[in-house]
């Protein structure tokens, strides 16, 4: 996939998003499978399809769901609703329907959102065999007491749960989790922009060296990591960091909610780049709702993966409504998002336990000339250099990591990451981990 | 003891401290026994009497201490103080005396409150034989510098300590203590409170199926407390949780006294029932001093114990003096308190560490009809639950108690404890401690 | 050495500072055993020499410098810049030079303080060779764009380093380092305040029993503090606590700079003190930079060393200039010092832990007549003795040492102690550490 030079990462995140935008995904199905395609020609991701009727824990993989077509006409047979408008407009995995309905019957049926009646409700019945329509407060309000022409030409049959994997092995098997659903048909912000986000940063981090390895998953909600989760249980003691990627594209600051227990690498990570970042932000506690850090952080798995969002879930007016569309993302925020992604991973990358091998006093950094090494900044660069060299070399005693090192000397990990690399070339620390 | 139907459970409690309001009770003495006869009416515990000289730890049981009579005759022959006006008249366990004192003399006999003018207070000299009187301030200056006959006719003398206690066994050994003072002649809130909340309390409490087991001591302060340790160190392993019960009937809010470590399982309950009281309270922390929770978390009886009054300890006018009436308490506050004390037995009671049976993601809810068995609630009801199920859940690994998760959640105990009894019944938590 | 009667401390401390002022120190050479000869007058403490060459960790003892004159002439033959006014005037650890410079050459070997004219500034080069004035910056202004005759009559050659030590044995082994750099030339707050503190502390505490054993180090900074620390690496383990001693005689209230892992024994004990002074103080967390406490909480050295001093490091702005002098510190304020450092010795000196051998309930104190025992005092006074005692044998379960029950009760220590002692003497306490 070529993209003109001209273009900001922003751009291509948000250009990607326009291409998914129209497609109607769901759990299962063609419209899935489409958009795995699409992402396959930016990433060479691997795509999984796991049959109806696979018990996955305490679920089973549930019919597969695919739709043509889905409209109601009204007696001088004009299209009201049309799913050509809008996938939102039918039940996600509606059973198939056709025949003439009085309102009455209708009725039950159908759903708006009487507080915004400009725009349509997203909705699912997956496991509970239902029809229905989603449509506006002010299209409902115009249909009168009258008969309706009702179709929608949906087949839910025996078929397969189609996934999206790709691993990027690093120079230790201890791996990193990035997780983002693929199930939501016209919606962008949940979560076209966690697809994006999580696609380019796997397209960047596969140019670098890393130490850690990666794994990015692209899966329907809940379903989709039962059955990761379920046939990948081999897998999970790798595990040691990850992050649920969704609501990205947003105008609003970040908001991170965190692992189970609180206290894990990745907690930390990202807090000390959400306080260094000069912005505002929110912190919220696990709480066992939400998206797939539910599973991740169920007590049998047991992952510490928390969840980087900017507005917070469920918490923005255009959730789950024909308003999160292509307006409420912006290329802007999507690379500010990446960046952070990005930053973040590259915490945890080189997030290494030191050990100084001149522990007895400060070592002469002198005579090792480390303050010219460093040099080539202004005075209060070098300074913090300074400051960052001697936090190093007392805090590698074995017990602490660059990133605990970062937190306590209050000096940003990009800064300890430069110094420490130095002091390692020059023999005075020595790494423990790698 | 048959009580009118139209009576509340605070009327009730009301009525028995008025019955026992009269009684001049000390911390050995037919005072005691007769109010211990009197509770037995309401509920079967069992006396015992300890022999005077018998040793208890560093201490010995007192001569037994009783009194007919008491009073200041001027020398026209009129009472000036009456024992029969008010037990608190007479310093508890004065010596006997008879005999004519000029008043330079008696002075020194003489207790009063300067600062409450009309009001008696109550002192004693149990270790140290003296005689005294206790008089309101005006009394004390009405009196002339002249002779007085000045009569007490008590007796100290060989003869037991006597105390109640009530075993109500439930299906673990494991118990919890409520302990109340009986030594306090005519005060209400310091403790006729405290006995008619403990009395009741294990009266309801008897009704009941209990998983833990339940001790009530009725004792004497201080002697009482050493001696029941002193003659029962066999059971101290037992008991879990315990709280001194004093206090209860004032209108101030609520005070907790938090047992020596402050984070016991006691500490626990109480903060969280208080939390979610709605109403304002005090938390304090423990200190060697104030009622019996002083000799239950000394360091070689360690016991987890604390103590939930609503005033605070000494810290409101009426404490140790006449004022401490029949008007100070009211049914209403005794009821409050009484209802306090069976919420944190229920919490106690139902605090079950369970372990989820589908530990690996979440389990399939919907299909088990769950969402519908807790149901006939509103919709905000019916999101707690479906909040507290997932919780229950999420934090049912085998190190999380009930309350530890309440707390976790910020929901309340009892609807976590409804939701954790209908996923027990449909077998995705099963208890570990049962 | 003897005093007049009529001195205070603060005036002994401050005529001590006095004689020492006008020498010229530095990290070796005869100013510094000069500087020693004057303490031993007051102290019998060890002088000991460390050739230059020696390995000391990673560093190497320098060459001895030692200076007899320096000056800057202008071509009139007038001393502009005299070190005999003022021995700042030389770069410290300048090398010797003789010679006409023009300004254009001479610019770069002089050092002013543009903000504070008037002031000489104080600046060393000790381990890179270089020569070099410092001067205000009013005589900077004052010299022409001319020839001048500098000389600095210098020599840095194989010599030695200098220290002082003196070790004071106790009870136990175990001991309580004081340490306080020597090498600053005419500074007075920096640091022959510490030195003067240091050496009246060991000198009142030689004249005592002491429970710990005690060690003063009288050290060149960093390079001192190393070489003390390499030749006597066999004695650290037994050293429990520390402080660095230094600003200790201006009019700022007092700073402490925790150690390494800011919880040990010796940071319960300052901040205890600090607490109950009633005075304005500031805690800082510790950083790696500052004073010898940088090198004694080393990773390797691993020394539980914090830091008392009044103003911060670097932090007021006579800091490093001749406005340092004789001026800034003050009699009243190094008493209050000294008094301080006695004050946390006696904390530490007593902070044992007892057990108390009446664990079980609380011990009759009336029949000991321990509130007479304590007594002589107000109401006020003896309730606090009562409340103590009673802390006391609360948490004397072998868990807590006496400091920490002080924390706990918020009770002064030294009524702890008091009161601790009295329980002791009446066998209710026991020792457990002595």
């Amino acid at each position: 996939m070529d993209t003109p030079k001209s273009l900001t990462k922003g751009d291509e995140l948000y250009q990607l998003i326009k291409r998914l935008f129209p497609i109607c995904r769901s759990i299962t199905g063609n419209g899935v499978r489409r958009s795995l395609e699409i992402m396959q020609e930016y990433l060479p991701l691997q795509v999984n399809e796991v049959p109806s009727g696979t018990a996955v824990f305490d679920w089973i993989i549930p019919k597969e769901w695919n739709i043509k077509d889905a409209y109601i006409k009204n007696k001088k047979g004009q299209k009201l609703v049309d799913f050509n408008d809008s996938n939102l407009h039918v039940l996600n995995y509606s059973i198939p329907v056709k025949g003439n309905y009085p309102m009455k019957e209708l009725a039950s049926h159908l759903f708006s959102i009487p507080g915004s009646p400009a725009w349509i409700p997203y909705r699912t019945s997956y496991y509970e065999e239902k029809w229905g329509f989603c449509l506006s407060h002010s299209q409902l309000q115009s249909m009168q007491d009258d008969d309706y022409e009702v179709c929608i030409d949906s087949t839910l049959e025996p078929g397969s749960l189609t996934y999206g994997e790709y691993y990027l092995p690093g120079q230790t098997e201890e791996e990193c989790l990035f997780s983002c659903h693929i199930c939501h048909p016209s919606l962008c912000n949940d979560n076209l922009s966690g697809i994006a986000v999580v696609l380019y940063l796997a397209k960047m981090l596969s140019t670098r060296q890393n130490r850690l390895s990666y794994r990015f998953l692209f899966i329907p909600g809940t379903i989709g990591a039962i059955t990761w989760l379920s046939l990948n249980e081999n897998k999970l003691s790798n595990i040691k960091a990850g992050l649920v990627a969704t609501l990205l594209g947003d105008p609003a600051s970040f908001t991170y909610k965190k692992t189970r227990s609180g206290d894990e690498e990745i907690d930390k990570a990202v807090i000390h780049f959400l306080k260094f970042s000069g912005k505002d932000f929110r912190l919220i506690d696990f709480f066992p709702y939400g998206y797939d850090e539910r599973q991740f952080n169920s007590p049998g798995i047991n992952l510490p993966v928390g969840s980087l969002t900017r507005s917070q879930y469920g918490q923005y007016p255009e959730y789950h409504t024909s308003a999160d569309n292509l307006k409420l993302v912006t290329p802007e925020k999507l690379e500010d998002s990446l960046n952070a992604y990005l930053a973040i991973a590259d915490i945890l990358d080189n997030n290494i336990v030191y050990i100084n091998q001149y522990p007895k006093c400060e070592p002469q950094l002198g005579k090792r000339g480390l303050y010219q090494k460093i040099g080539g900044m202004n005075e209060q660069e070098k300074e913090l250099r300074r400051m960052a060299m001697l936090w190093c070399l007392n805090l590698s005693d074995g017990k602490n990591s660059l990133l605990e090192i970062a937190d306590r000397a209050s000096i940003p990990f990009d800064v300890l990451k430069q110094v420490a690399t130095v002091l390692e070339e020059n023999g005075l620390l020595k790494c423990l981990t790698r």
